[in-house]
């Protein structure tokens, strides 16, 4: 048995992951349970009974427990100050709170979801061996998470890594959801790709494929597959802004490897080649070989990142 | 008397400036020498000496040196490995054995000039009580350097940070001196900014002032005062470029202050508020009041930077 051991905890939208693991990062319990809102008495409990009934369930001997870890969908600033954190469903000192007085002496801390994706992957996942990394999470939307020298970059207002959010389109016409103009995330994004698609059928006077829904872009790659030209063209798109911004992150934090993660990285057949190629093309030649890969943990990155925040901090 | 000294060298393209300053950053001595091709015993012993005969002019006992940093014109890997880079006039692993064989026991470290102008702006200049910034050094080309939680970005390959070779207009047809398109050096360095004017000019069928040399944007920003409208595009050109380029480096490293520095930062008031203005409007929300502002140790910054090397690696 462990001599030390450390939970990581991921508040998603849908539900709250709870992993017990060793210092190594070897999990020895996981579990789930629906997220509540977290402001109040009755949604603390749910998290805290969440870990207390895994830690019983699995056998563990409380008192082994050194650190936890919450990766929440929030920004965390660097100075890890929780308090001026307006958050209308997630109130972090409370859970804070609740956490420290359930485990008394145990440490907890948080930080963003997309950095803790980052972290977890480097500890155990495509990026292991390595030093830093960048993984960009795409998914509805664009996460992503810088890792340098062994620890996660998180900004003075927790912006640090939002790269779903650089512009890499200063001529774009539509808004993104943020309110800006030609953010990575509207090319790149599930929801980005489906909107290229459409544009691109709407230009062609070609019907589209059903579609699930607005971030269904798992159909426009299984029209690409049967020679659907307006699909072919919207990953084009997808795979030009990514590689360019890959080529300009490259630029700015010149990382050892770069991981795609989220959903869309699950048809990365379809348009790593693409990437790859565009990065080679535009990024300085000293950093023209940075592999891009293609995340391994899928759900559970944020889980084990967290935990690896605790291990580090505790 | 300090009881721990340290050596900041700053290798430039026409002198090597050495300092002798105290653990907090105080200045004891300084000096400078021209900066010989640093790849055979003659060079190093100029650098050597150069360092002894300072040591000894102030009085300074040398059994009181700690450190020995040196700020160099080449990337240096996050690994510190500098056995790796190759470059004609200056042997890093050569001027490494010099310093150490001269000073036994003393650590020696090497840092990217860019890089230690940035943690010396930290240290001692614009950045003093901030523990992150974003240094823009705007000179014939453009450097940069990153310092986040009070540590420098390398990068795997010394590519971290490399903001002027950020693509901002990947529609620009003209080269960059890199190979590539579009780059901030391009339209925000001082040869960034007589090129635009030259082509405003051109646009216009106006004549341009008389220039110094290829990268005089001091002439370009003193037509702008009396009137000249191809120099008003320039300046607006480069403003543009700029506050994009730290709006999108908002997104990136989430700074606390941007500093600019080098020759262009001396003629800040003619842009200051427009790249201020563009970086509002670009940037996401929660970055939008972070301050933009002018470096203050001038020339002294990589010295001061190479120094506080020393002091958080000796």
């Amino acid at each position: 048995m462990a001599d030390e051991l450390y939970v990581g905890i991921d508040v998603g939208g849908t539900s709250v992951k709870i992993g017990v693991m060793t210092k190594e990062g070897d999990v020895v319990a996981k579990a789930g349970v629906p997220t509540p809102p977290l402001v109040d008495e009755a949604g603390y409990t749910a998290v805290t009974d969440g870990v207390k009934s895994m830690l019983e369930s699995a056998g563990v001997d409380a008192s082994l427990l050194k650190g936890i870890g919450l990766a929440v969908p929030c920004p965390v600033p660097a100075d890890g100050n929780i308090s001026v954190i307006a958050n209308l469903s997630l109130n972090l000192l409370g859970v804070h709170d609740a956490l420290q007085a359930s485990f008394p002496g145990v440490y907890v801390g948080f930080l963003n979801d997309a950095n803790a994706a980052a972290m977890g992957e480097l500890w155990r996942g495509a990026g292991a061996g390595y030093n830093s990394l960048v993984l960009v999470t795409l998914g509805t939307g664009i996460g992503a998470g810088v890792v340098c020298d062994g620890k996660v970059l998180a900004g003075a207002n927790g912006a640090a890594g939002e790269l779903g959010h650089v512009i890499v389109n200063p001529a774009e016409s539509r808004q993104c959801g943020c309110g800006r103009h030609g953010c990575l995330e509207q090319y790149a994004s599930a929801t980005g790709i489906v909107n290229s698609y459409r544009m691109e059928c709407e230009k062609r006077g070609s019907e589209p494929v059903e579609l699930s829904g607005p971030s269904d872009s798992r159909s426009v790659f299984e029209a690409l597959v049967v020679g659907d030209e307006a699909a072919r063209a919207a990953v084009d798109t997808m795979a030009g802004a990514l590689g360019f911004e890959l080529a300009n992150a490259a630029c700015s934090f010149d990382p050892e490897v770069f991981v795609l993660g989220g959903g869309v990285s699950a048809s990365a057949e379809h348009y790593l080649d693409r990437v790859t190629e565009v990065f080679k093309k535009m990024t300085l030649s000293c950093c023209a070989d940075t592999p891009i890969t293609v995340a391994s943990l899928g759900n559970d990155a944020g889980m084990l990142g967290a935990a690896y925040y605790a291990v580090a901090n505790a």
